[in-house]
């Protein structure tokens, strides 16, 4: 079963919304489970000091390799990664998600305060992650977010795997706009193509939408969709421009 | 004051991570404000129906536009842009988290099933914005994770304001490595510079140690900062390659 291990200094944060929806009613199934290490209970003396002041100044306290190893030698590997949440790393994505889900879990390193002493990411191995490119308090909610993303993926977790197919990413495109009831909404009528019943020209209208919306707003994802180092502007289906 | 307002399906996740740690503190302390709003409560019939099947068809349930727009209409919008959690929007940034933190706060649209109806994106004029390239359960962690980034950022957040600067991002560069006590770790010693007490020399190591980092991970990043079209190898300081 999926396991996930978060080493944290805030374990009253956790499931948080991983307790919800249909992540945390799998985890009440038990089709993965979570665990937290209060990193804290590794700290140092009676005030279970766990930082310290950076080596050459500079504000803010630094996590002590010592203690940071402790903790994750406390974690049996069983062949999951370690991962370290920290926006030095690359960027994780819907590929590192699949990957994750496909393994046996994933051990979680959440820093806080000015970060974790380099020694204990190299000598332990400490994959760096990076949720975007922006700065957390602390590792949790990446780590969070993380999850979620790979927990449903998992079998039996989104419930019907039809829905993960089409979706954002899974195809190398933005999803197609979606419409539901009612037909005309504040004098917004749905696309009369959806009404149709003609699944064909229904496909062919969600693909046209998908590739304009991805040329238009992720030029990055469309070059990478399309191969072609260029790409040049998709049919757009039955509207103007 | 920066108040943020979560529209959510899950009100029960909220406020959590949001709640722990130095966030958690502020918003104690009146530095921020987080109000939630059920979704569920602006849903149809006794059953309070909040979506309903995809118009041509498909997997899943996609949230009516007529309940969006409910619930959406019933927040005072008091200035705050209103965002729609979506893999299709811009990825969010430090710099979309100094633009939230510097303004009155925000109005998060947390999607869940296959999504929302396009039209109450375009009626109520919804920004998307994306936690990154995959795909969640729901919006509710991404809008967690976002309001993280801008809430640190918020006078008195951080408590020292010097530990902003210099982090990843805002210089435009990855952080240096941080070290801090044993001095000697598992054989591993903090690096001599450090020790010096010749803050010139350390700095200098530092800056060589980010632009090194960021030029090795992320040459995206590093060819922005040195304003290059293609960025020279930087000196590496005082280690052979």
């Amino acid at each position: 079963m999926f396991t996930a291990t978060a080493i944290t200094l805030i374990p009253e944060a956790w499931p948080g919304p991983l307790g919800a929806s249909i992540i945390g009613r799998a985890r009440a199934e038990g089709l993965w489970a979570l665990e937290t290490v209060d990193l804290r209970g590794f700290g140092l003396g009676k005030h279970r000091k766990v930082d310290d002041t950076p080596a050459g100044g500079g504000a803010g306290l630094v996590i002590r390799p010592d203690v940071a190893a402790a903790a994750l030698d406390s974690v049996p590997r069983d062949g999951r990664p370690r991962i370290y949440l920290s926006p030095r790393g690359p960027r994780f994505d819907q590929n590192m998600a699949r990957d994750w889900a496909a393994g046996p879990g994933v051990v979680l390193f959440c820093g806080r305060f000015e970060g974790l002493d380099e020694r204990v990411i190299e000598a332990r191995g400490l994959q760096e992650v990076s949720l975007g490119d922006f700065v957390l308090a602390g590792g949790d909610v990446a780590a969070m977010a993380m999850l979620e993303a790979a927990v449903r993926l998992l079998p039996g977790v989104a419930g019907n795997s039809a829905s993960l197919t089409g979706e954002s990413f899974e195809t190398g495109l933005l999803e197609h706009p979606q419409f539901t009831l009612p037909r005309v909404w504040e004098d917004r009528p749905t696309p009369e193509v959806l009404l149709s019943g003609d699944h064909k020209r229904i496909e062919e209208w969600r693909l046209s939408r998908s590739k304009a919306l991805t040329f238009d707003r992720r030029p990055d994802l469309y070059a990478a969709y399309s191969e072609t180092p260029t790409p040049t502007a998709p049919e757009t289906g039955d509207e103007p421009d």
